[in-house]
């Protein structure tokens, strides 16, 4: 379904969107000190994107409606990467209490044409903004978690992965008709 | 051809770019005094992207080349922006001269989401992004040229409206075996 949900939505030029991105973290680091600063500030914008983006996803994506925190995986990496960013990502290291797992995904469009500077290997997430895109979608569907990049291609790692750990659940959840 | 070249390529949905797009326009504006400022950070960004991007353009768009400088107009309008930006565009108001042309589109992914704040009504071209993807990408093709929103739907305007300016012709262009 993220595929036909793809094809559905205005879609931008990859490459346009990626140089776009670089942009604006070319200005964080111009504009913050320390990378461990780019990468909240990234972190936060991704946020506020996220919040907006999920009314737009429940409306287009026809996902099913989560019905653990740990069900939320599947969506996120078959439906979501899929329809924002057109690339394919699984999920895998669900903790066996299913409070935590990782999204890994190969391709980024995001970091197409990025290299990192020597002195930021280390420190820099470069698309730092997909955690808090995930932490703010997530929030709107009531499960405030933490989320944050393991590995990075972009670092020299052998596979993107980003891990999501629940926090908590924000409130009782009213159930809906499939719950019933 | 812009529609086949624009399928070929590699696509994000134009939401996500938009959000990220305000994103770095905030950023902007957070860090520059003066609209005008931001105008030309923009116009800065965008030039070193269309320094980038003109080498794919070329070669994924199967664009004849530019036997002058008003038929750059044609290719801007019908290939770039439906390659790019996933629109169309047309081109109006060509001097009798051809140093000077148009480019009119009304639906704008960028400005998707986005509302001028009333102070930044008359001073912010919130795209101008746009600007200086035409002159960086028209410069490696040997033409220097100035280009400006003249309209913009979200400062109220009917149309989004770019002109395009010949400053001059950067050397004398070897001919193609198309041209001799």
């Amino acid at each position: 379904i993220g595929e036909q949900a793809f094809q559905r939505g205005e879609l931008v030029n990859s490459e346009l969107a990626a140089l776009t991105y670089g942009a604006l973290v070319r200005q964080l680091v111009l504009d913050y000190a320390h990378p461990q600063q780019v990468n909240e500030q990234l972190d936060r914008i991704g946020y506020n994107i996220g919040l907006r983006l999920v009314d737009d996803f429940l409306a287009r994506s026809a996902a099913p409606p989560c019905r653990s925190f740990a069900a939320s995986a599947e969506i996120i990496a078959r439906v979501a990467f899929r329809m924002y960013l057109g690339v394919n990502a699984k999920v895998a290291h669900i903790a066996s209490d299913g409070s935590e797992y990782s999204i890994l995904f190969d391709s980024n469009p995001l970091a197409e044409f990025a290299e990192l500077p020597e002195p930021m290997k280390g420190s820099l997430w470069y698309s730092n903004v997909i955690c808090g895109v995930i932490r703010g979608a997530l929030e709107m569907v009531q499960y405030s978690v933490q989320a944050r990049f393991e590995r990075d291609i972009l670092r020299g790692d052998d596979c993107n992965e980003i891990r999501v750990s629940l926090v908590r659940e924000l409130e009782e959840r009213v159930p809906t008709d499939n719950e019933i």
